[in-house]
């Protein structure tokens, strides 16, 4: 399908797809960089890793197809430090959970040295690093493409069948409707649950111990990376704002029910919410 | 350790605890109160289950133990109904997830006739009914034991007893303590995860194929019973109240810093959650 794909910062959704990629034959060579060098020691003794580099532009010099992984805050700027260095026609996609800025500024960046195309792989947890990556992360998960209107058709395609060949559940959309729909359904969940543990942190600290599964499910995101957290809230914080206070309406109209013990109305809630649930 | 126990109402928390009594032979004798003839059938062939009753006031007859264990408001009627019928000396207590209310009303109902003191295991799931029931469910799960100050001493002991022996990581405190706890560590984020639910109803319904892990981790209580958990915000009202206020405030606080572009403070909140919940 390629004859080069070129990974960038194999963390655990790096180095996932580098197993993916090789599981499924997706690329007859598989080129990695890595930023530390410690990571470059254990890359060479990878079966999924053909070569090491320590440049990033020495990478991805024959990859058709070049995948950044690195935090959403440096995609672009690594974008432009690669583009030079692209053979004719190269695709670079990456697996930034925020589209809208990274697509547009990488789209403006690479210019006419290669074709950018944003994907969402909606895979990963509150573990992170080379050591939890699977070949089968991908596998029936959502991933979106999310190609401009200027975008190259073509590279949008072969985005798409990449993913595909990986099993992964493909859709396409804008930048803009992706970010509004993952601020709704994983950044608002997100900071849902890190502000319940705020707020329960600040309790009386004996209380921890009652804590149940309902509550250790209810907040088990709040564990993740807070870092890479908050370059996501800053990179679709216009979005996630829009989705919270219109949350803050709905949680309000719960608390106004129970405060004016309307308990029809507050049973109403419960239902509807119950009703989502189960279609989940 | 006890000659004969009566469950009342034998759904997922009663069934669970006749298995548990069984196997740790806490009690020669299991009696068994169901209100619907299918049930009392089915009770019929239940090896932990000696002798089937139609009307509560049979089944306790005999029994020094009596668990009540139907839906919150219902405990303190059924503990006026059958407390002209228990033995000298009997003590009856409940599985409640609320305590103020009901130790107090069924305290006063119970009067010189036997001794109520309230437990609340914190067991059980989203699912409910006996076929869900599991002799383990109370192991090493925390389960509150609340009697009153004019409660009788030595029956808070043997509920605690009786609590331990099922394995269950017992501790006491007053019903009103009780309640403000539960209100943060278990309705509160019930609330948190039915509102989330009901306000994500309410957009395009395409969305929900996006879905992943996280927000199914995140929402999964919002699957529960919503006649039950309509009746114990009920019972729970007023701390509930204050608990959602104050979490709102957190929420709102998140927010500004959002809006501010405040990442510093941002990421604080981030930190703090994940501090509490690494904790949990």
């Amino acid at each position: 399908m390629f004859q080069q794909i070129s990974i960038l910062a194999p963390g655990l959704l790096g180095a996932s797809l580098a197993q993916a990629v090789r599981k499924h034959g997706v690329a007859d060579k598989i080129s990695v960089w890595a930023r530390r060098p410690e990571a470059r020691l254990q890359l060479q003794e990878a079966a999924w890793c053909d070569s090491v580099f320590s440049a990033p532009q020495e990478a991805c010099r024959e990859a058709e197809l070049t995948i950044v992984c690195t935090p959403v805050e440096r995609i672009p700027e690594l974008v432009g430090a690669i583009r030079d260095s692209l053979p004719p026609g190269a695709i670079v996609t990456d697996v930034g959970s925020v589209k809208s800025l990274i697509c547009r500024k990488s789209h403006h960046l690479i210019g006419d040295k290669g074709r950018f195309i944003g994907s969402h792989p909606m895979a990963g947890s509150e573990k992170s690093g080379m050591e939890h990556a699977r070949d089968d992360l991908f596998v029936r998960r959502p991933c979106f493409v999310t190609p401009l209107e200027e975008s190259d058709p073509e590279a949008a395609e072969r985005v798409v069948a990449f993913w595909r060949a990986l099993e992964a559940d493909v859709m396409t959309m804008n930048p803009e409707e992706h970010d509004e729909i993952v601020a709704h359904i994983s950044h608002l969940p997100h900071v849902i649950a890190s502000t319940l543990c705020s707020f329960l942190g600040l309790k009386d600290s004996s209380w921890i111990k009652f804590g149940g599964a309902g509550l250790r499910d209810t907040t088990r995101v709040a564990a993740g990376n807070t870092e890479m957290w908050r370059e996501i809230l800053q990179q679709n914080r216009s979005e996630i704002l829009r989705a919270l206070r219109a949350y803050q309406d709905e949680l309000h109209g719960f608390q106004t029910a129970l405060a004016n013990e309307d308990y029809y109305l507050a049973r109403h809630f419960l239902d509807r919410g119950k009703a989502y649930r189960d279609k989940l």
